[in-house]
């Protein structure tokens, strides 16, 4: 008997009919024995619908009254998919975060878990129960209703499989599990049958978004396997999980890409002490993030200083930096919004060589110029021209073996 | 500084403008000096919307999770509300039955109402805060989600002005008070100042659809005194409260009818002890309420006896009544369900004499034929054909001097 935590998204309940064949998929898992928890989101358009009806009353509304308003969604979930179980013969109860307590700090909109109390969950899956939990909603300690941010219920399930010590925490999907890329871009891409917390962060955060970024390091964070699966059909999906050392890992496990960055330069920099501070500051007080951040020191005592925003700031981070530039004397300002960014992912290339110099060679043999390079320890990034994006990511998929079960033996050590 | 709770119906929140008028309101009072709770019902249509949701999902809804989902309604209705007197400058909190603790009993879909804790409440209004309450919801002593039934919303306004010994609770409607008859019957039809909780009770059993009875029955056991008003219109309303000595009372205070009833005689029954419960027994076992009854003893040591049902159940009533009637060997089956009863309700009828043959006489006048009569100590029934309703309401209202704030003097005992 297993103890698994499933979390069904706002597609995969956005209609009737869909939340039947939900109800239908966690019966058939329940009456095999195991123990299940399930935790939904809104129906889809539901949180759009009430946040419209909210600025409809309120210019801006008070965050606080907000996740009152909003957290509706999930509580008609839960009640239509417990009906639904309940009339298939299926045991079950339904719970807000208010009810489950999912304990959280006070920030409305975004607020952090703090705890979750397992006491009435317990006793209901011992009684035979299936206990059905509304995502994305907690309780601060005043009773108050809070939410956990945009895909919040990713990080609802884990959570409850952390404390739960659940054996298993799926997140069914409308895509089968997480691919080598994306398939629309490179339709040899692969389903992966696992990957590691952390090359699903580095893949999370670079734009594949399958799941919430906070959820899976939450299940790293507590060791927590997760799988993605495709809510309506067969298979098993790609299982998110420690690096298992039996296992001899893939050099690398996908190819992520983000097209929504845009490239600023400010050239001919007197170089000195504190320049990448009065460069950056200006930009990160404007609340605009920065990624990727590349300086090279010149001949001259002047550096070039490059970085990436995401698109939808690049216009008011050229603004500011061109005022910064004229402060510190620099010779121009450059910015480029027809950037993107691609990266190679995988745990394997910590324990060998020569990853980096392939990508670059590939890249290279199609005449695609690499304008920045970024390395962390299980990734290598390049930013290349927009126009390139498809056919550096098909070359570099087909050169890293992925479009087979098998990697090229040349790139071993 | 007075202790004001107010509640809005449905039709008063039914739109993002009506709430915010509903917020000016508010506003406007609070800053005035007085304390207010504010007790609102879901956007009208919202619960139709949730129920038919719930419908679509399940054959029988599970009553434990319908009320998880219809409760979303007022949840909706609370935020909207708080952030409107946010934006006013209103310091206000919103609260749905589960965090004001509206303990209920678990009779989910008609829970009743067994405590409510006034800590937060008392501290908000101490603060200077509007405390923003979702009416007709509750929790059990379980922690699980109730709802009171239909029209809730009234009662746990007054449930809560109970508790907080408030100077007044007003229910805000879409009329301007409690009228001495329907003006859509009789167009001289007058707003009554002031009623007491009797009459109230009489009038609203009686098919005046202003409060919700339970309502009523709780607002005069903790002598609340109650204001019904209208929303969007200036006026003082009607002041239901305890019978007031000082005041000469108004022989009639209303003419109170209802159309939705049906008649049934069995004729000719041969009267022994327990007649009455074998002829009445199968209607309630069909779960079918029963209003008036009335007996007579014939001379040939039979009886004919009638009783009223709601007129929805008039053919299932029939059926079963004609099976009874064989048993018991009475001579015939009588029904009809082209019937008004029209009722005189008054607290100065209990000193006066008079009042019960003035009605029969009236209605002699228009050669209005009686088909039953019932009396209680602040009440006269009669049943006559359909056809006569309207003749019937004017000749009383006139004869009754309802037309003017007098009362006929000749009237007077």
């Amino acid at each position: 008997m297993a103890l698994i935590v499933q979390k069904y998204g706002g597609t995969s309940v956005g209609s009737i009919e869909k939340i039947g064949k939900v109800a239908d998929k966690v019966c058939a898992l329940a009456k095999s024995g195991d123990q299940v928890v399930v935790a939904v989101s809104a129906m889809s358009g539901e949180t759009n619908r009430l946040l419209a009806l909210a600025s409809e009353m309120s210019e801006k509304p008070h965050s606080r009254e907000l996740d009152v308003i909003i957290s509706t969604g999930e509580q008609v979930t839960i009640a239509l998919l417990t009906m639904a179980l309940l009339d298939r013969g299926c045991d079950a109860r339904s719970y807000t975060g208010t009810q489950i307590k999912m304990l959280t700090d006070s920030t409305h909109g975004k607020a952090r878990i703090r705890e979750v109390q397992c006491e009435a969950m317990r006793e209901d899956l011992d009684a035979g129960r299936v206990v059905v939990v509304a995502g994305f909603q907690g309780v601060d300690e005043h009773g108050r209703i809070t939410t956990l941010g945009r895909g919040g219920s990713d990080t609802t399930a884990v959570a409850i499989a952390a404390a739960l010590k659940a054996d298993e925490c799926q997140i069914y999907t409308d895509v089968d599990g997480v691919y080598t890329t994306d398939p629309r871009v490179e339709p040899k891409a692969r389903k992966l049958d696992h990957i590691t917390f952390e090359e699903m962060l580095e893949m999370a955060s670079l734009g594949s978004k399958v799941l919430q970024i906070r959820s899976v390091e939450f299940a790293g964070k507590y060791n927590v396997p997760l799988r993605v699966l495709h809510s309506f059909e067969e298979g098993s999906g790609t299982l998110i999980a420690l690096e298992d050392d039996k296992v001899e890992q893939a050099l690398i496990s996908g190819i992520a890409f983000n097209r929504d960055e845009a490239q600023l330069t400010m050239a001919g920099v007197p170089d000195q002490p504190g320049v990448a501070s009065k460069i950056l500051g200006p930009i990160t007080n404007a609340n605009i993030e920065i990624d990727m951040i590349v300086q090279n020191v010149g001949a001259d005592g002047c550096t070039d200083f490059t970085f990436t925003v995401h698109r939808n700031d690049y216009e008011v981070a050229h603004e500011l930096l061109k005022k910064t530039s004229v402060e510190l004397g620099a010779k121009a300002v450059i910015g480029d919004d027809k950037i993107v960014k691609i990266s190679l992912v995988g745990v394997g290339m910590r324990s060998h060589a020569g990853i980096a110099n392939t990508m670059f060679q590939t890249l290279a043999d199609e005449n695609i110029n690499i304008r920045m390079i970024s390395t962390s320890e299980i990734k290598v990034s390049v930013v290349v021209d927009e126009k390139y994006l498809e056919l550096g990511v098909r070359s570099l998929h087909e050169a890293f073996g992925l479009d087979s079960d098998g990697q090229l033996s040349s790139l071993a050590g």
